[in-house]
Formats: structure tokens, C-alpha cells, sequence
């Protein structure tokens, strides 16, 4: 993906995502790996659900995962083009510690490795659209004055697609491009507002292109009926694009998705499919939902106020028994909400499993319950005697006030219906 | 994880992966990323299925998933021990492409990052076990000469997990380490030998903390009634370890899990946990069951010969039309069969979609019959006029020699069923 970097910034964002991280501890970042982010296990929890979510949208999109390296020659980035206008951005990489010569450079964006796959078997005009995710970790050499936190990295990672298509089908592939990134932001709760910027006055390629590719662009951007700023002749020389800047709940303005067209990268690489009437050149649109998940994940922690919907959660369930003599119980409650027994046999891939913690420790109730709720787990489930007695759970909703006494089996069905419909 | 990377090779193990590949089309290479594997979409879809099953085994087994960095500066690999001995194996990093300074190295294991998160804060001997997975990309410096399809290379990717335990804990998690890479290799049908390697001569530590610890694997081992070997004083100076040689179906023997204890790496990063009377050093326990998931694949391929079960299957169905009358009939059986509509909502995350190609080409019926069978899909469904009148299919199952009439239901409870139990 080219350029979803740049963003609208507010000094008050990193401000809140720093106080949400001194409690939650979501990350850290450390003076040996500058730039990189370190994820503990609850940071790793809602990086992976986020990677997951994206993974099973791109699926119903028509995508199809590849892997692809992180290392490659100069001639790669000499073909894309990456070498001349992008190299001071990449890390140069040498065969071991004794040497001096740079050999590699590691990946800043997926394109050129996808470019590889597409060339490296004829293609059918039959076959396209070719549609490739990526979600590999990704390095951009970014000045270390400007590192902080989750936004300004080094290492990130995105959930990277690039569709080759043919220019007939430029348009399809763009509305589907927008009919997804609006099914996902609509489970964010997102408002956003799409960027169209056009062709420049220095563009490459054949001016009928580009004019059949705006238009495809702006129809499918009619028909999404959502608001629209048109940036004329702001496009990149390679192709026009569309960006676009979501509102978060309290008003401020991310930079998040974009659909980037290009007819310059399938060119450089010589990429071809045999057409009925001879050989066309596909067009690549690059394309991001979450854009870098990293970022998207801070912008989600100021967007929730940290206050993670159930789905995306490390703190799903806490529970507490109110004394010792409560423990054994608090101990089977919590396996049975888990979802899975430790060690018995193989786990399906299907099996749905919760984060459940018990708070055990010889502190008072009062300060458990405040622990709990300072994290911001969406259920606190409290065990005493009567719990044991009845064999019930006693389970207050986060932002509720008043517990409910219910089986855990009750619990485990709000699990499910929540998950599925990804409940705010 | 140290050393999971030596193997028993028989060179026509390479052979016949390169053979069932040159069909199959699951990864390939490029001179431009030399030891790099780039998976096609259905090597991709493979290697996603065995680290999401790795992931679902380790979240039973009690560890927790964690995101780390690839770069670190030279002080992280002078303090974990790899700068002396393992340097030129690591590939060395600069900051841009102007510059002959290097100032990172490219991971090749993880366990330095991972005991850079323990440290980070203090510990008490109640948190301990700490269970770390990792499923990051490794990158070690391996002779060009050497580098060969999924078995040699540079770039690769290990189901890593690190446990931070206390000496007395050691026994019980070798057990649970043992009985993992049981449960695991049973899905696959594998047996396997341990290989008890134990105090070398030039052993660190103390001699009380080895005799505890091998006396917990010897226990472990017996408890387990499989097959041992052991080779006295073969253990690496910081630890003993267990290695799993596994013999495919063919009676070909490959190394893959390791179980490796270190009392080395904890001392050198200064990790401690308060214990009741004071500080504890913890013992670190590096352990992979896959090993490389790439290596792993290979031997896959070689152990099913290509006839990939079911729920790891990249081509699970495929769908062939008698003549184009019935093409619009497979198209809606087929997207019933995927378990997906194409653009119709958020797909919730607990969704099982199956791997559905439809064979539509202006080719005759036997043809792509036969491609079908030397692809390995697992069903091939037939549909033409009379599956078209009565809205069934029919199907039949590789290996099987008759075709059997469902319905798309019937052959989808079948699918759940194969995918829930890893059926062979």
C-alpha cells in the first residue's frame, strides 16, 4: 500500500492512548528496537482479533491469503521503482555482521513481492480479478524523533490487499472496495468521509485510462451515497485514489482506508493476461482497510475510551469469590466460561474460547472489584456463598450498575450472541 | 527455540515435494529473495491452517500469544549471548541504504524479545508459569549453497513458545509439553522416539538445579510410556533437552518438536520473581512441536504424499458442471459449500469456510475430472441435469471409486464433522 501514513493528528490522542496503555498494558516499546512494538499478551489479544476480523471480511471479498518475504535483492526494488524515490525509507540488509555491503532491503509495503506472484505464471484474462491479502510485518526507516507509541513505528503491520484487474473491471472492484471498508467501519461504529483525488498534471499512462478509471471511482462512489470531497489533480502520478478520514466518536479525524488505483507498478514489473485479442495490462488497485493495524488500533483506544467492546476484549470475564472457601468454585466457573479444558485432546479450529481471569488474591472484595472495573472487563461474575449453594453466577455488566444473578451456561449464550453480532 | 533446525534428510524426501509442488502449486522461490518461500494462495492456506490449530492447542495449553520485534541492537544479542556465538547467522541491518553501519540484527529465535516482556515488570512467584507463544518470522543466515525448497532457508516461521517457571515447576511442565506434542502429532498420525540429551561436561549452574531438572524429564518421560533414547551428556552447556524424531508414514525419521531447558538465558537478561524469602532466578523452557512450520509442511507433504486431509486440504472441493446448462447450478452450490455469500454483511468471526473451486473451462468432462483427482481435492461434486431436476449432487470422495447422490446439507455435516475431529 502506498501513503496511508500521514494523518491528521491530535497531541491529546497520544495523550489518551498513553493513559490507557498505563493501566490496560497493551504494549511497550523498548530502547533496544526502537520503532517496534512489543504486544503483551492483552495488546497481542486485541491485535489478533483485529487480524482475524479482517481476515474473515477479506474471505467473504473474494481475497486469498498469501505469505510472502521480507528480505529482497535490488533489483526488485530497482523493477518497482521503490529505489529511486523510496530507498532512504527502507532498511538495507547485509549477509551476517562482517561485512559492509548491503545486500537486501527489508519490505516497506507488500506490492513488489505480490507483483512476483502474479508474474510468475501466465494469466488468463479468464482468472482475473487476482485478489492477494497480506498481513506481513512491514518496515519503514522513520526518523527516530518522531517514534511514539502505536502511531509513529517502524514495524507495523496492515492489512494489505491488491487486486489485479482488468480496466473493464476497475469499477466493480472499487465499489466492493468501499462496500467492505463501510461493512467494517460500520462494525467500529466509524462515521467517515471519502477523499477522491485526481489525476495530476504530471500523470503517466493513457489519459482514456485514467478517465474511465475516474469515472468507474466516482460512480461507485455515487452509489455508495456517502459524503464525498473531491481533491482535483491531487492524485498520485501512478493513479488516482481515494482516501478515507473517519470521525471518531469524539470528534476527531483519522485517516484510516484507502483505495489506491496504479497503472505504473503492473508496467514496471511487465505484467500481462492473455486477452481474446492479444495482451492486456492489468490494472493494481492497493487497498487497506484498517490501513496500518498498529495505528487503527490506537485510534480504537481513544474511540472506545478503552472501554473495548466484548469481541475485541482481553478482559473479557473477570471473576471474583469473595473469600477463599469460594476459590474452587470461582476456579470451575471460570474453565466453563473459558470454553476450553486444559489439556484434553485436540482443540477444534471452530472452538470459540474467552479470556477469563479469577482474581484470587488475599485482597479485600472492594479492591478486586475496583481492579476489575479500573481494567475494564466487560463482565465481573462475583462468587459467595449463595453462588456456590445454587450453583448460579452473580454477573455485572460493565457501565451496570446493579448484578445479575443467572447460570454460567446464560453467560456463555450472551458470549456467543455478542461475538457474533460484534456488540458494541 | 535453539537448534529445532538440524534434520535426518533423505534426499528423496526432496524429490517428492518438489514433484507433488510442480502439481500442486503451493509456494515457490525467486532469485530475488533467495531462502524466502513465497506461498501461492493455496500454500498460504495450508501453512494459516497449521498455525491457527498450533494456536488453538497452545490457548489449552495455557499460553498466551505475544507480538514482538525483528530488530534489535546489538546490546540485546551481546546480553542474550547470540552476539559470540551465533553472529553469523544473523543478518546485520542498517539504518537506510546511504550508510555502512550496522545497527540491528534481523532475529533468529525469539526467546531474547520474549524475556525482554518478562523482565519488564516485576514478578511474583505466583504468576509463574509464564507462558509466551510467538508465531513471528525468523530470519537466520544460511549458506546459499544450502538453501532448498521449504527445508533449508533463510526465512521461515516456528509455533515458538517460551515458559518462565520456577525450578520446582520444571517436572510438571515438561509433562505438559510432552503430552502436547502428543496430542498434536496423533492428529497427524505421526510416531515419534524422544531423545534425552543430558549433562555435558562443561555444564553452567549449579549441579543440584540439573539433577532437580533432568530428574523431572526422566519422570516426565517414563510418565508418558513412549519410547526413549538417551544420549548422557549431549545437552547443550545451559541445559538438558528433549528432541522428538518423528517417522512418517514412508518409515523416513525427521526431527521436529524440541523440548529445551536454560538455566543460561535467564541469568544473562537478570530475570528474577520475588519468592517468599526473597528473589528466584527463573528457568526458561524453550519448546516448538511443529518446529519450522515450513520445514513441518514439507514433511507433510511427503507423510500425506500430497493427499492433504480434509481440514488442511488447500482444494476441499471442486465443483464440475456436465455442460454449461448447469453452471449457474454449480455456482449456487458451490457458494453454498463455501459456507459464505460473497459481500452480504460482517461475517462473524466464528464462521468455518471450505476451500470451493468451480470448474466452468470449455473442456470436456473427463479432463477436468482428472484434473480434479491430480489436485488431490478431497470431494469432487458433479452436477448436471438430473442433480439440476432434484437439487442434489453428486459426489465422490478421494480415493473412493463411486459417486454417491446428496444434498449440498449432507455433504456440509460431513465437512463440519471431518474438520472438527482433524479426521486423517
Amino acid at each position: 500500500m502506498f501513503r496511508v501514513w500521514q494523518s491528521v493528528r491530535h497531541k491529546s490522542t497520544t495523550a489518551v492512548i498513553k493513559e490507557i496503555n498505563d493501566v490496560q498494558k497493551l504494549y511497550m516499546n523498548h530502547p533496544w528496537s526502537p520503532g517496534s512494538t512489543f504486544f503483551y499478551p492483552e495488546g497481542a489479544h486485541v491485535f489478533g482479533k483485529l487480524v482475524s476480523f479482517m481476515k474473515a471480511q477479506m474471505t467473504r471479498y473474494g481475497f486469498q491469503e498469501v505469505v510472502t518475504p521480507q528480505l529482497y535483492r535490488k533489483e526488485l526494488w530497482q523493477t518497482s521503482g521503490h529505489w529511486d524515490h523510496y530507498r532512504d525509507d527502507m532498511f538495507g540488509v547485509c549477509d551476517g555482521h562482517d561485512t559492509d555491503k548491503i545486500e537486501y532491503s527489508l519490505k516497506p509495503m507488500n506490492c513488489p513481492g505480490h507483483c512476483l506472484l502474479f508474474a510468475s505464471r501466465e494469466r488468463s484474462f479468464r482468472e482475473l480479478p487476482v485478489r492477494y491479502s497480506d498481513f506481513s510485518s512491514l518496515h519503514r526507516n522513520e526518523a527516530s524523533g518522531a517514534l511514539q507509541g502505536l502511531t509513529r513505528v517502524r514495524r507495523f503491520h496492515q492489512d494489505d490487499g491488491h487486486i489485479f484487474c482488468r480496466p473493464d473491471q476497475v469499477a466493480e472492484e472499487i465499489e466492493r472496495s468501499i462496500a467492505l471498508v463501510d461493512t467494517v467501519y460500520k462494525v467500529f461504529g466509524l462515521e467517515y468521509t471519502m477523499l477522491l483525488s485526481t489525476r495530476p498534471e504530471d500523470f503517466m499512462g493513457e489519459r482514456a485510462l485514467w478517465d474511465e478509471a475516474e469515472d468507474g471511482l466516482r460512480k461507485a462512489i455515487e452509489a455508495s451515497a456517502k459524503p464525498v470531497v473531491i481533491n482535483e489533480g491531487d492524485g498520485a502520478f501512478y493513479g488516482p485514489k481515494i482516501d478515507f478520514v473517519v470521525k471518531d466518536n469524539l470528534g476527531k479525524s483519522h485517516q484510516a482506508a484507502t483505495i489506491q488505483l496504479d497503472f505504473q507498478l503492473p508496467r514496471n514489473f511487465g505484467l500481462t493476461y492473455d486477452d481474446k485479442t492479444g495482451a492486456g495490462v492489468p490494472v493494481i488497485v492497493h487497498r487497506a482497510v484498517l490501513g496500518s493495524v498498529e495505528r487503527f488500533m490506537a485510534l480504537l483506544m481513544d474511540h472506545y475510551s478503552g472501554k473495548w467492546p466484548f469481541w475485541l476484549n482481553p478482559r473479557q470475564v473477570v471473576v471474583i469469590p469473595v473469600s477463599d472457601a469460594h476459590a474452587e468454585y470461582a476456579d470451575q466457573v471460570a474453565e466453563r466460561l473459558r470454553n476450553f479444558r486444559t489439556n484434553d485432546g485436540a482443540a477444534p479450529l471452530s472452538e470459540q474460547t474467552y479470556a477469563v481471569e479469577v482474581y484470587k488474591q488475599s485482597e479485600p472484595l472492594s479492591g478486586r472489584l475496583k481492579r476489575a472495573t479500573e481494567l475494564s472487563a466487560s463482565f465481573v461474575v462475583v462468587v459467595g456463598d449463595r453462588e456456590v449453594q445454587d450453583g448460579t453466577i452473580s454477573v455485572r455488566e460493565r457501565g451496570v450498575r446493579k448484578s445479575v444473578t443467572m447460570t454460567v451456561d446464560d453467560l456463555k449464550e450472551l458470549f456467543v450472541e455478542l461475538t457474533a453480532n460484534y456488540a458494541p
